[in-house]
């Protein structure tokens, strides 16, 4: 059986991480999609907030289940029972961190393989740090993330 | 299920080639590694060779098939039922080419991913194009390809 | 007043090509749309084929003229007046190659301009030789080419 | 008629910009240099200074203006009825983040091309920021920045 | 005569800058590892400890010396009497980098070379930060660093 | 004591090839450029003329040997008993297969290292193959080769 983990900060979830999520809920018997909860680096929406945003874009698909971790990523993947981690791919500077973090993770857990999907090049150029930017200068952000996290971006900004 | 294609020239079978089809082979209910006839490149193995190359390394794996195709791999992909494209990446210019094919094949049929596996650190030097540049010049390859392979190389240099 | 030339084998016109032409139309004065005539690369379409392809599809934009050259792009730029070279890119592989061109074409003429266009990510998996590759096994290439490209290619295997 | 702008911290202006700037303001009816005043960017020099050498600098070529916009840059191009934007490649990590930004500006408004030129490869080493690091351990910048800025930044080092 | 220097953090020092170390002192007629010690960024271990690993390191290899500097890389080599600087490429990303560095130190002083070796592929996954982040989350980090370092690296985040 | 050997096609000599050749020439005892004979490639210029344009360029360095070689480098460096091979990088895709050759050679014999120099950023746009494209079409290389080397390439090409 594939069970399969797709990890990330969220921050927040954009159109490119959905089409991650349903291509990988397709050919994975069980998909977890796992927010990292990172101390060292300064998130825009909380835990929670991200959480919500995932359970919301996600409901549809029975085979898909929401988490979140900190510290290892290989060592909650070991707890969850997960003998992939999947990691989407937009362009080159992507490719070589993830390839580093692939390679340490195969020395710490040799059973856990790191499988890479391209983003779909509709939405090669969207990032969540390019959806804040634009989002803080008041731009136009709906091509760029799931309906239901506009909304909730929208209030954040608009509070 | 996730029934898996892993494509390629295999002209020889390396060491890298093996490790991806091993450690595919885990991760994957079932796995065609196929290869690829293609009448406009001047192969150095006929694909008899490489198809007893590929059984001779994979015969201890009871859920990996061999085979070979010709045309397009997404039409080979469907008859062969499969969802899956597996791919090794060694570096970026790899990469590049193979996120351009595996867009192409996106747009010929979406109901099929590609999934890129990076070549294990090990080997990430091993090319077939540069086995062959050694042993053409009777350099060393034992360490670069299956002790099958190597064999069967060995033979065909010396004849 | 901006003059320039979008050289290329154009071997055949692509979707991305057309987006590369009309983008550029739309910002110059005049644009020249010119086919390298390389006596050294065989083409799959003659000289006379490719400068119909892409007459039929700029024939609604008054300030594109087809045109062709032998020998270098910088010698043919300075007869036909230009002071702008628009090259597309698709990908950094691409990016390296056109660079030492354009600095390359600097120091054989330092009044002539190369501009660089990015590839509409739409049309970024789109490459001639990969029209052709599809093409030849079959495969449907009605989304990859101008309609009146793809019914001329289409006559030209069929035959 | 084509009327660009070119964007940038220019902190502080180098002789890479100013080439940049050069060779658009001729093949351009008409340039704007902007200077980006962003709020979450610790900048070593003031909006003032930096628009101060960006006049000294710039003052003989009677097409090129100098302004400062916060935001986004795309509405500041409506603003300027400009319907083109400028951008320098040093090298491929700059490829990699421009072509994103021009992906997104082109989804935020599609009317506004971004042009890419190269850099001289006689200043392809040359950045503010290397600039800044050299000056502030007392190293010679006289080959890296035009001679204007040269002095105000010997001034405020030396303050 | 060849004298060289090999610069860098050390924060800490790996199994990849040993890899450089012992490799560049059997090339070099001498070679002074040196530790940058940079004011503008947060390290981990301090000039002592970072001193202390690399002494216990290189202890047995007599043509190596350890040392650090502050300010200019190019200034410490003039005074340390070296006409070569020796620096590991493990990526892409790094080789932009430090093709960048590399010219900006010709410009600096172009008697003194710089030369590039390539990272052993056994170790081109790890990195200082690499590390020290598996290390904070209490990750086996028995393969990434000299066994001396190892012992330091525990006492320190056991304290 | 440093005896190097810097292995290439020269076909033919670059300003570029001459720039690393001065500079190795400078930091190493003894420099032997080697012409590679590569009987599966077909060159412009013969082996003797080659050897001839090296001789010319090089004879006032009285540290640096011309020669030439046919079959794996690593065996000819063995033979002129070389301890490093030297290569030149110009950009990113020289950097891949570079690395990836420099791996086979490790594997191949460890106790010869390959060192890496950057090309000087004013070459950095030369290759043999850009002369050889634009003399065959009558442009100006004269910036691009050593003088002796220009005066051999124009009596070849106007016999």
């Amino acid at each position: 059986m594939s069970r399969a983990i797709y990890p990330g900060s969220f921050d927040p979830v954009t159109k490119g991480h959905l089409d991650i999520i349903i291509r990988a809920s397709k050919i994975m018997d069980h998909l977890t999609v796992a927010v990292l909860d990172n101390p060292r680096k300064v998130a825009t929406y909380n835990i929670d907030d991200r959480l919500e945003m995932l359970r919301m874009v996600t409901k549809h698909y029975s085979n898909v289940e929401v988490g979140y971790f900190k510290g290892l990523l290989i060592e909650y993947a070991q707890q969850k029972n997960v003998n992939i981690i999947i990691k989407g791919l937009r362009a080159m500077s992507d490719f070589e961190f993830e390839f580093q973090m692939a390679l340490v993770n195969q020395k710490l857990n040799a059973d856990i393989e790191t499988l890479f999907m391209m983003t779909n090049s509709k939405y090669s150029y969207i990032s969540s740090s390019i959806v804040k930017e634009i989002a803080a200068f008041g731009g136009k952000i709906s091509n760029m993330v799931p309906p239901e996290v506009h909304e909730m971006i929208l209030a954040k900004y608009n509070e």
